[in-house]
């Protein structure tokens, strides 16, 4: 099963997952300053960055919504970005948190499970119950692909709806209830089902609750770094033989920014990685 | 403001929103034989489509998933639609229900408010909370573009989250409350605002509920017809001078199955039209 593979690469390389949520701005002056299409600089953006990081990480990640802004032009990069992680047999969550029911579901399923949008994992939004997450279930029964339902998402105004009591818990403590049932029939060797969830390190008290509450779920983890969680977070979290992947954007791919401007610049991304992974750390000793 | 322009259509022509949820197994044997591209064929059921309806219906609804599912040839048949719509100056939803946050949600917004897949209105998912909806305000303030937040929606299984109490109401007024909070700034002068609520036609006495709490939210209603929404629940809620827009999809760009597989086969779609007008049309008399 895929999350197997995945639980191993977290065992092998550590946790990290690199988000390649890539956005022009962030692209060294020389590549944006280039003559190429937008396709093309983000295209080559993403494929320095892998190649310099695909030892380090157990798994990419990318927000569609990144390519989504360019059209048509950013969604060739987007695919051809998945299609360079997977030909290179490295993991890739696609973070398109899409939300739609039955047959709709069944589309999506199709888009990103399938054809250009290829990806390994997807992140669904729960918002409109068991018919918004069952339609994955067909790809996932064959083993090989999986999704992260979002439960406590990392942002402030999660508190919004998320912390919402329902009865006599959180209606996030609902979800994760949930989240873990629809998993059930998805649990491989790992211990760890298909059906994973979201997760953000910026609450780790919600977070013990939700560890408890889905023990077979394995957590897409942001939060980490500019928005307040830390390695120490990580190591708690980490301590009862939990596991997960944390994921780190922004700070790795826009390492080289005052530094470089140039061709070398997916080495601050790489020296990024590591520093993160010392960081993180403790918790793998 | 726009949300005017689809109150006054509303007005004009009747609360009909056409989707246009295309599959290929929708299209009449002609064209799905043809020797056309995928793009090509999606693109010329829906203008067909649009060519026979252009007069009966308030607005267009573009489901994102069923192009999304043939990948980047897909989404040119969604943006080819999307701009023979609005080419001719009718309104269009574009129906992507994304939900994420701060900077995430400016990509969609600048993916699906300009360029390649630019819509009138778009859906959102509040579940991550105001993080997840501010982003488009920008967007608002100018006064042509609109969203529509998830309410109660029109599906069995919305009760796994949304019928959910949290403390002395149920998850879905409480996003109810917010959705006419956060339109308070965005009201034109039908006294709709910008910030419109998906609520299904499938909850009657739901949406009553939620048609006091938020009585400043314009709706789009999905459930008419095969999920089992009639005329008669339509006519109930519009009674106290309420306004929204009934989707319907499949009903309507499926008609000519079973009766035409040639080339006339939107006439069929043009009929359903206007049988769905009949249905409903009481309640503008």
């Amino acid at each position: 099963m895929i999350i197997d593979l995945l639980y191993s690469r977290v065992q092998e390389k550590g946790p990290i997952c690199l988000g390649l949520d890539t956005r022009l701005e962030y692209l060294p002056k020389y590549l944006q300053d280039s003559q190429l299409s937008i396709e093309e600089k983000l295209y080559q953006f993403n494929k320095k960055i892998i190649d310099e990081t695909i030892d380090l990480v157990a798994c990419y990640k990318l927000q569609i919504a990144c390519y989504e802004a360019f059209g048509i032009e950013g969604l060739k990069a987007y695919s051809r970005s998945l299609k360079y992680i997977r030909e290179a047999k490295a993991l890739v969550i696609a973070d398109i948190k899409r939300g739609d029911i039955s047959s709709t579901a069944e589309m999506y399923a199709k888009g990103h499970f399938e054809g250009d949008f290829e990806a390994d994992f997807i992140t669904v939004n729960p918002y409109m119950g068991i018919d918004a997450i069952s339609p994955y279930f067909k790809y996932l029964k064959e083993g090989n692909k999986g999704i992260f339902v979002l439960v406590k998402t990392s942002n402030e105004s999660s508190k919004d709806f998320q912390e919402l009591m329902v009865s006599d818990c959180h209606l996030y403590e609902e979800v994760a209830a949930k989240v873990n049932e629809w998993g059930k029939e998805f649990i491989g060797k790992s211990g760890f089902s298909l059906v994973g969830g979201v997760v953000g390190l910026t609450y780790p008290e919600e977070f013990k609750r939700i560890e408890k509450i889905a023990p077979n779920t394995f957590f897409l983890i942001p939060g980490y770094g500019a928005q307040g969680g830390t390695g120490e977070n990580v190591a708690e979290l980490f301590k009862n033989n939990k596991c997960g992947v944390i994921n780190s954007s922004r700070e790795i791919i826009t390492a080289h920014k005052g530094r470089s401007e140039g061709e070398d610049f997916a080495i601050y991304a790489k020296e990024k990685v590591l520093k993160m992974k010392e960081d993180i750390g403790g918790w793998l000793r």
